[in-house]
């Protein structure tokens, strides 16, 4: 018995929960991992950082596990065990990792996680093919749970919004800067929403479904993710121009010399007092001078304006759910996720 | 009312029935492919062959619909309408789209059915987001079905297999000539399983479930569908060594001289009477000699042995099902696609 009741218990810092998560769920993950073909399973390991190539363990940086720990505080926040919730989070952590692996062959990225990215550790097709493993493993999951055609609806949705936004994505990069064709902020929202947010809101809502939920709550849950995938995006897009390289990891300016179509950015360049900006961006520009002039036209302020409304509209779906025993830790996942050394 | 009993009439021939599906199917599948962005749905058209690149209508000749016409046949075998099996057609027509598109890239096929495959056309990057919006829309479809979680479990796990089948047939390109280290024919038999049979069982299959087929029937299609693409996969492999280019389409010896590990190679490699056969085979090799040897060595009859053995358990397995009204139609498609100018 506890010595006080649950409702005064102050909720474990967001690093607590998410190591409990990811404690929770990294057996069943591990034996989904190993039911795939021995060299598909190697690379999804090393993807997850729990070997090098050719299979010597390692305990490389993993992500942080943001997924499935939406996936088990679901499973918690309908009153059930987050154990319920272990179907859920391994099918929404293998989806993660398939799409990390193909967006790193489509967009060139050559590192992951300080390490190389699977395509230059092991190959493009090898890369293609065990994306294809860990999705086929992810719907595979899901399916065999007693979530029942309800989980793998909401599974296939998030997948196919996820498919839309790395379209968008990749589209955006060809799109000119002014004039009728750029890319707006709104079009930037639905793509971020699409990229980030639908996964996160698939996985609480999944969790949520397989911990007995009703709709309400599951529909709840999942547009409280769509809401933090906007926000977190935003913030990255902040901390990409104006954050500390010694945090983020990222070289001062990096966002803007690639040219990146980032939300600020795109704010920016729909103000007549950033006309300039176009000339600044890229390889040839000059960063510096194009984050003043982002921050002189409001795209930062703008920014960090919409990420707080998309936390807010998160947080009250959240406290808005009935039987909330989670939802302390929900929010404190959300605080640690946008609060970034702002 | 027809003139004669069913079970009287002659079945129709095996082209008239992948038209007769390829029409039923057709609506629903352009549907699906419409709900996809519409960038991942041009590539999708013209991967199907109705586009060009661009989107300017087309009529390209597509595959020749053999999974949905047994998702069709499969349904009307369980004595409903083949309509029943439409999302199931869609599904393995989705699933097998995104194979050939991934396969390409990882096999560095530059053409497909006579035009630029998908990844030299429109760019890797967008050949693999095109593959994985396939794969999602699959799922999305057969989700969405009236099948519930048994649907989709029989099709996570054919892709499970498609994916396994991949990773052997990359695999074997590396592994030597000779020595304990070769490819054996088993080995090689279980590969052409899980890469062309798995699909084609469970096309059969899925129609069947959701046409009310019970769990007798659905495995005994499920089975005799990988049966058929061991069979298909051997005969392709002996054409490819002997067949009549006019007919195959591919060079004479072009098997031979990129050095494929097909079933007839690998079973005369095991013989002593093909010492000299590792070194025929490849660029700087003698095609004509290689296959002389193979012959002699058996590979030739043990692999037509091996397709008619094969095709005797698929025609086995179809005439015992129960009900069998599209029996005539199934095995009609079968022979079609066995006795192929041998």
């Amino acid at each position: 018995m506890s010595a006080l009741p649950p409702a005064v218990q102050a909720p474990p810092p967001a690093l607590d929960t998410l190591h409990r998560c990811r404690a929770l769920v990294r057996p069943a993950l591990a034996a989904a991992v190993e039911r795939l073909h021995p060299w598909m399973a190697e690379i999804a390991a090393y993807s997850f950082g729990w070997c090098e190539v050719g299979g010597a363990p390692a305990a490389a940086p993993g992500g942080k596990g943001v997924r499935q720990a939406l996936a088990v505080l679901g499973a918690e926040s309908a009153g059930g065990d987050g154990r319920a919730g272990i179907p859920a989070a391994v099918a929404v952590e293998l989806v993660h990792a398939f799409s990390l692996l193909h967006d790193d062959i489509m967009d060139g990225d050559a590192t992951r996680r300080r390490r190389p990215a699977v395509w230059k550790a092991y190959g493009t097709g090898p890369a293609v093919l065990a994306g294809d493993a860990l999705f086929a493993l992810a719907v595979e999951t899901l399916a065999a749970a007693p979530g029942g055609p309800g989980a793998v609806r909401l599974l296939s949705a998030a997948l196919a919004d996820l498919v839309r936004g790395q379209a968008d994505d990749l589209l955006f990069t060809a799109r000119p800067c002014a004039g009728p064709e750029r890319v707006t902020p709104g079009e930037y929202r639905a793509m971020a929403e699409h990229k980030t947010g639908a996964l996160l809101g698939c996985a609480a809502a999944l969790g949520a479904a397989l911990g007995g939920a009703g709709e309400r709550a599951v529909t709840a849950l999942d547009r409280a993710g769509r809401h933090l995938g906007v926000a977190f995006q935003l913030v990255d897009d902040v901390l990409g121009i104006w954050g500390d390289p010694e945090v983020t990891g990222k070289p001062v300016g990096g966002d803007l010399r690639e040219g990146k179509k980032t939300f600020p950015v795109l704010f920016a360049l729909g103000s007549p007092a950033a006309r300039r900006l176009p000339a600044l961006l890229g390889p040839a520009g000059c960063a510096e001078e194009a984050a003043a002039l982002i921050e002189e036209a409001g795209g930062r302020t703008a920014a960090l304006a919409e990420a707080r409304a998309r936390t807010a509209l998160a947080r009250e779906l959240i406290t808005g759910l009935p039987g909330t025993g989670a939802a302390g830790e929900l929010l404190g996942l959300l605080d640690h996720l946008v609060d970034r050394d702002l």
